[in-house]
């Protein structure tokens, strides 16, 4: 069936493009800290130093998707991962996943993308802790900063929301092609790995073009006017990517990825003043500069102190909380999606809030003790309820001749 | 805030459009039965002869949810009704929503949706029979065509996905702003009404431009070929507006909706041969033709036989036993949106497949002797679980001097 329904059919000039996205490591060491760049054709190349989907400009539409491994073998894992190598090339290029054809096979696609454009489809990988028990003989090779996270306090983590052998975060300026991919490698993992949840997100991220300069949550606020800019090599290189000095060297080139899914309690929210908010977060609701300051983009000034000798960014506000003034100089790459997955049954409230993404070389030193600080003291936390949590490795970018976790298995 | 935050100030040339929406009654007959159109700045009239979102061309988008009724009386409802037509006049024009203002109010607009354009946001809404019980008055107001739906064979309805007193479809371009029309609204409700479900659905809906002609389902198939055409006036007076003869005259220029959630067990789909997909469904995967035919749009032939003697296009297939020649001629306008809600506990298997709508003048003549018909005899049923359902009466269009349910109340 590839031939007579291929999404690369439908598409002009994605020839060379998709050439390029399995060539392998030649390709691979080109360009080797610039971010992901959509080559103007929608496609994001998949192959790279790095994975895609890391320091690439947000999408609109993400998928979030954890895995436990069934395989009985170590060699069986491997094949999934190298399934799973072979189809996100693919994918990512907008053509359809290849595999046993004809009309009495099942499809090698599962069709719902034919016709999609790429639409800058990334797919990023990650190895939870349990991955590293004994099953695969990957005991020793468990890096020492992916350490299970701690309990927070007011934590109310769900298991069934929480960890996972694997994970694939997929992201896509169409939600469509988003799910495709997720839905093509569940597939894939039939005998091999179950799905054990899976999570949808769309876009604080504005369009392109569509004024909102810096996305807004679900808050209200704008999200992400501190975060670490992802195409600032220094900064990746100083907080996200691992280097060839770390302790298991299959992770150089990676990084560690935290995801929790955030309830936010929107009702208690949406009836606070605005003052009340505005102090809570640190920051006009309007424009998005911090207290005390006209411009966004103006310095936060956490000493500044009003007409009655006030913190004009009160003690516990969120941005004073999180600033890495306050934590060390540490800092954390942040990407994010809302999320709406109904009615909760036993509260009556929505079930919404932020799934909340981030990128770092070591949790030790970055998530955990900025999250420490946050659940005891920010004066946001009251309105959140952590509901899913997990810690994933994520290798460096694969390739055709380089699957993932090719170097650790 | 509304001053220092207006989505409208963001916005190029919306002055005119957003003046035209709520101008009342006299543009309300302007042009009584087109479509809702784009008026080329993203958005979509909410006054007009009938509710937008009903024959307006689909969103790639949809926030759909229900709410219980808490008023204690009539007029109380009446202000819900005022205020949520007042609110969706400057929401689907791309304004914030308007109220008492300043630092210690809360903010009359949640804000997530400021900087945003309008994205073609329509809001859609009804009434479900549960309102027309002795609370307000109303049960000698019940139209004969809003029935309960009757139990179909293998339903499993959970009572949270289902029913309903009021029901709002919000539909974008942008799925914050769809999300944020509803959360506003809810917002609103507050102490006249608490949401009872609320259901996410992303676009099977091509973009502009995209190449897919007509969307595909998580099957993967061509979805809405066959579909009454919305543009079609004659279609829609014969199947889906409500003329002057209705036994309930506050009806007339209105629809009925009716809405189930159809979980697909994709697990099992996936495993299906080419073949046997085709068969089920009765068109050509790839081009979406019926079978025995080379072009999507060719007449079906429920008589072709093939070189045996068979059936080319199988006694149970969905377009067979879909098919309005089999219906009594019957047909309804179906929307509809894929969704996927994470992992079903119970199964282990995906919560995903398509969050049907359809709207008609009669569900009585339509989508239940329909929906009977496809339960007991369709082959896609066995890959099918409905585990929500309503029906609801969506009165005609509202305008500020003709709010929502005015004619009811």
């Amino acid at each position: 069936m590839t031939g007579k329904m291929s999404r690369r059919r439908l598409l002009a000039g994605t020839g060379l493009a998709s050439a390029a996205v399995l060539a392998g490591s030649g390709s691979v060491l080109a360009g080797a800290d610039t971010p992901p760049q959509d080559t103007g054709d929608g496609i994001i190349a998949f192959s790279g130093p790095h994975q895609a989907g890391i320091t690439t400009p947000e999408q609109q539409h993400m998928v979030f998707a954890t895995y436990d491994v069934t395989a009985g073998s170590t060699a069986a894992l491997a094949a999934l991962l190298n399934g799973w190598t072979t189809a996100s090339g693919r994918m990512t290029a907008g053509q359809e996943v290849q595999g046993p054809d004809g009309p009495f096979a099942p499809p090698p696609d599962t069709g719902e993308a034919v016709g999609l454009p790429a639409s800058q489809l990334t797919l990023t990988f990650g190895f939870g802790p349990s991955l590293f028990d004994d099953r695969f003989g990957l005991a020793g090779r468990r890096p020492a900063a992916l350490v299970d996270l701690p309990p927070f306090p007011n934590d109310a983590l769900e298991p069934s929301l929480s960890g996972g052998d694997l994970c694939i975060q997929a992201c896509a300026n169409d939600a469509q092609v988003a799910f495709h991919a997720v839905h093509d490698l569940t597939r894939l993992a039939l005998g091999s790995a179950t799905i054990r949840y899976l999570q949808v997100g769309f876009g604080r991220t504005a369009s392109p073009g569509a004024g909102q300069q810096t996305p807004r949550n679900l808050l209200g606020f704008h999200d992400g006017t501190a975060n670490l800019d992802p195409a600032d090599h220094d900064a990746m290189r100083q907080y996200v990517w691992i280097d060839h000095g770390t302790d298991q060297p299959w992770m150089a080139g990676g990084t560690y990825m935290v995801v929790r899914r955030i309830r936010i309690h929107l009702e208690e929210w949406d009836r606070n003043t605005l003052d009340s908010q505005e102090q809570t977060i640190g920051r006009v609701k309007s424009s998005g500069a911090p207290l005390g300051s006209k411009n966004p983009a103006d310095p936060v000034n956490l000493n500044a102190l009003g007409a009655y000798g006030e913190l004009v960014i009160p003690n516990n506000a969120h941005i004073r909380v999180a600033s890495p003034a306050l934590n060390n100089g540490q800092a954390i790459l942040r990407r994010g999606y809302s999320f709406a997955d109904g009615v909760d049954l036993q509260s009556g409230e929505l079930d919404a809030g932020l799934f909340f993404i981030c990128f770092q070389k070591d949790p030790r030193q970055q998530f955990i003790p900025i999250q420490t600080r946050l659940a005891g003291n920010d004066a946001l936390a009251e309105y959140l309820l952590h509901t899913g949590s997990g810690v994933f490795a994520c290798p460096p970018g694969a390739s055709a001749d380089r699957p993932l976790g090719a170097a650790l298995l």
